[in-house]
């Protein structure tokens, strides 16, 4: 019998919340109404979670000022979905969302302050982590705090490098740690941490970092071919992406979060996205690092909402008027054959990473989608689960042992 | 008998204002109870308006929402306002106050998009004007809208030229005036339009766009000596304003809103704000062209709201806790005395400016605080009430007459 990672017995299946009403931009009017009416959909295809995603200015508009309202409606949105039996992970610092980043006025222009270094915004932000997280702590169903949603694509207004982004993630986690230690800490970051050989934010954090790791899947960037049905590309790379996580952390138990996956249009042809989604779900879903999948996202879009990518607006499991979409059906027949204990899958094939994505971070663009390593791993995954293995660890039984790897293949 | 400047019969006298809790971040947990205690602090000192400041992004967080209870919110303090008789003017993209700039996500980072440029983000201006004018419009007790409070201060973040932000200004008025046909559309910017020679919003404009001329006296640009009581050049700097910025307009009968004027530390004193006020007032106010004066600000901020500039914490008329200061006694008893009908003040002497703000932008510093022209008017300013007058209308008696110029002085 083998180990199995801790927590993850059974899989988490959740959506992010995206109101099916005014977007996030409904913060600022907080409807309990619309909250209740849109997790009875969450709840109704067997999802056990959400993520919520406050909006950082407007409860922080001064250095100084937590507005208490604005954490009243954070609460007051955890009890709606406690009603339907639904877990919470809070998302802290939004920061960003579907491009738009949310900034208060004193890190902008006048008061340019950089996030991630200027000790009196980092002041701030403890500040900031530290309140939320009391108060989320206060409700049996929060089980997780994550910084932010990709904290990462801050960074354009914000240059910055690895050693201080490692640092601020560090500082802040230990302030959400302090202020809630019985919920999970995580760090979320988009998956260029793991593909972008100059991204200043490091495999090593996004896989050492908080209490699991966590994955961001944008299939848009898996080798796509738009308009065509997808291919074994993108519809494994949610598991390649859980896979490159679970190696690339030092801890061989360490679960990863598939926090954020979804099946957009163009990559993903809308009669394609239900076939498709359920692909996507049968390849991760024995991963066995896999902790537990979360959608992206729960409601589409209004179009009256301006400005974001076209793609951005029919995401949903449902419609703005609370239509399950196909894709959402699928979703739900397939937590109802998963939602059991796991039954042990069996070990593994794995194929060796020859780049150490920790020492060396200038090398990733050698596992992103379409490089010779990724394309010979979704080759390999045809024929059935297949783990990576870091080269200098390929020989270690006890590591294998615990990563549920059997044979090691070089690659060819 | 001289033609007195129409709307100038009677001075107007105000207070910008800054809520005695929760300084402007109090917008997004309003409470007509503040306002209401704060406005008959106001009303007590026989002020007849208030300028009042909506925040851009907390009522159009998207460029295609405009909240209903973000303008429900303006309106009722609107109402409140009624109540102590004090009528409003509202500014509209704050935009900018004391250093804290509020910009919307949708014009920030992955959407940076110039606030004067972007066709996209001019469409949601002129949505965002009209919707907040036609509201405001219906309440009696509104007679202006202010574009915004000193939008030329949004430039750090948004490089821009001359030409560009004169048609932004002029669509955004026109939006305004259709919007609201009763209500004067005012157009307000710092004092660098007129001191600094790169100032990319130009003297022509602020004496040329809108119903009328605003200016902004700040004392910490007037040649301050720090600490000892005002000089001459800090007491008649909003009368120095006043008169280049009626120099400055091509109408002479075009009045001149000193819309932001006080009496800050260090540069005066706190013992001598009062004695330094009642001088300013007493300089300005036979000054032809004043259509009224507005105190910046109505109450003290707590210090614990963070980041402010040390001098902005105490600007108010009144404390935090309501207590009214001895310049606002001394701005009571200054509108006692002077809130009858106006008396012709006579004519009066004028110094000639040979720089031509219009065709010369480039030369505004030779106007101004501390420049030789500058420091000549201030000396001659001592007998009396001097104007100042454009070399090439030196000699149209008409021009004069309409000013109240008598003699005119060539520099020495």
């Amino acid at each position: 019998m083998t180990t199995q990672h801790p927590g993850t017995d059974r899989l988490r299946f959740g959506a992010d919340y995206v109101p099916s009403s005014g977007w996030l931009s409904s913060w600022l009017d907080f409807s309990a109404d619309t909250a209740r009416r849109d997790f009875e959909d969450l709840a109704g295809l067997g999802l056990d979670h959400v993520r919520v995603f406050p909006i950082w200015p407007w409860i922080q508009p001064n250095r100084s000022l937590i507005r208490r309202q604005g954490i009243d409606d954070l609460l007051e949105l955890i009890d709606i979905a406690a009603e339907f039996d639904l877990d919470v992970a809070v998302d802290l610092l939004q920061g960003h969302l579907s491009s738009f980043d949310f900034l208060p006025s004193w890190v902008l222009t006048w008061h340019q302050r950089s996030v991630f270094t200027d000790e009196l915004v980092r002041s701030g932000l403890r500040a900031y982590v530290d309140q939320v997280c009391r108060a989320a702590a206060t409700r049996e169903n929060v089980f997780a705090v994550t910084l932010g949603n990709e904290v990462d694509h801050l960074r354009p207004a914000d240059p910055t490098g690895a050693a201080t982004t490692a640092t601020w993630a560090a500082e802040l986690l230990a302030a959400a740690r302090t202020a809630a230690p019985r919920l999970l800490g995580l760090y979320s970051l988009h998956d260029a941490a793991w593909y972008a050989g100059g991204h200043p934010f490091h495999p090593t954090d996004a896989g050492g970092l908080g209490d699991l790791t966590t994955v961001h899947s944008r299939v848009f960037d898996a080798v796509p071919a738009p308009g065509r049905p997808p291919g074994p590309a993108t519809t494994s790379h949610a598991d390649y992406l859980v896979e490159l996580a679970a190696a690339g952390s030092a801890d061989p138990l360490r679960p990863v979060w598939l926090q954020e996956v979804g099946a957009p249009r163009p990559e993903v042809p809308a009669a394609e996205a239900a076939a498709s989604a359920r692909r996507m779900i049968d390849q991760v879903a024995p991963n066995p690092a896999l902790w537990g999948v979360t959608w992206w996202c729960s409601h589409d879009t209004d179009r009256r909402q301006a400005d974001l990518a076209d793609r951005e607006y029919d995401r949903g499991l449902f419609t703005v008027d609370h239509r399950r979409k196909p894709l959402a059906a699928q979703l739900a027949a397939a937590i109802g054959e998963l939602r059991g204990p796991r039954t042990s899958a069996g070990d593994r094939p794995a194929l060796v990473c020859d780049v150490d994505l920790h020492s060396r971070p200038e090398r990733r663009a050698e596992v992103a989608p379409g490089s010779a390593f990724h394309t010979e791993w979704v080759r390999l995954r045809q024929a059935g689960p297949l783990a990576v293995v870091p080269a200098h660890r390929a020989d270690d039984d006890a590591y294998l042992a615990a990563r549920r790897i059997g044979t090691v293949l070089a690659r060819t």
